[in-house]
């Protein structure tokens, strides 16, 4: 599927045209990041293909990967972009993907112009929010065996595609717990 | 401070009006629930004065408060309020509250036919995704005594406010926690 005919999923076909003239389409290797922390973001970006992870890395190393992006979502350090701070996570690509890199200025400047543009803001901020509530609620009140049910059923196919240990700093536990209830998941 | 003052940090006069001119103002009892768990929310809510805070509550009855609200907030379970499903949480009064109640298919009429109501919400829900951001950086990053002192800070007086089991359950740890972090800091 092409990028047009991804874009579809969100806007009728003379808005899809609008976004594109705005973007540029850009290749990240596999390991390279889209935003590091530390920096202060300036763009965000569409996902054509590959796969990407919001990851914090605390002091002493220890991961904690707060989602997993596949194709067809939308990349961005948000709350550090408008408030022009730093980011706090990494944006990190896992495998070589594709993207429609977009200028934070040049998207504000369609917004400005046009109410289709900020309703559609609206939307990508109310999913980001709904992802975030979701998330928020299943590492408070799922067991981690639950949670990693439901990362096979919302991810299929991942687990060839991502290393174990991210799948554990994902769930929020040990690899040696994730180990261990794969285990348990076999018999 | 009466309402129409406190509006004016997030809207000009005229619009202090619409807004008032499409809400009732109601009073909330100490320990009632704006919203409770398993309802579908239709209303949202400016607080005028009081508090409350978003609340899940386990099957096992531990709580884990996600959120405190003081004045000048916006009251929602937002997600399952635009997704029409149950809410996960509960929204309780922790001091007879006053607050300007809006219902939300009123409110998307203001949306329609303005662009102004289109931005101002999602000035509200980026708010709302900052918070969160921020509150689940906190819970990874930080150990308990430093959320405790983050806490004071955010919410001065608010000890003398809300019962030290509740402030135990937003920082996400156990009461007999929360008093060892305290008698440390009073040496």
């Amino acid at each position: 599927m092409c990028m047009r005919e991804q874009l579809t999923i969100f806007l009728p076909e003379n808005r899809i045209d609008e976004l594109i003239s705005i973007g540029k389409e850009k290749t990240i290797e596999s390991s390279a990041y889209f935003i590091r922390e530390g920096e202060i973001p300036t763009k965000i970006a569409f996902v054509i293909s590959g796969l990407f992870r919001y990851v914090y890395i605390k002091d002493n190393g220890e991961e904690f990967t707060k989602g997993i992006l596949t194709e067809n979502n939308f990349l961005s350090s948000y709350s550090a972009m408008i408030l022009k701070h730093p980011s706090h996570f990494f944006i990190e690509a896992l495998e070589t993907s594709k993207v429609l890199e977009i200028n934070w200025l040049t998207y504000m400047l369609l917004v400005e112009k046009d109410i289709f543009w900020v309703k559609f803001l609206l939307k990508l901020v109310e999913k980001g929010y709904m992802i975030k509530e979701k998330r928020e609620r299943d590492l408070l009140l799922l067991d981690a065996e639950t949670r990693y049910k439901n990362f096979l059923t919302e991810f299929p196919g991942m687990e060839q595609r991502i290393k174990q240990g991210i799948v554990a700093s994902y769930l929020g536990i040990q690899p040696e717990t994730l180990s261990r209830i794969r285990k348990r998941m076999l018999f």
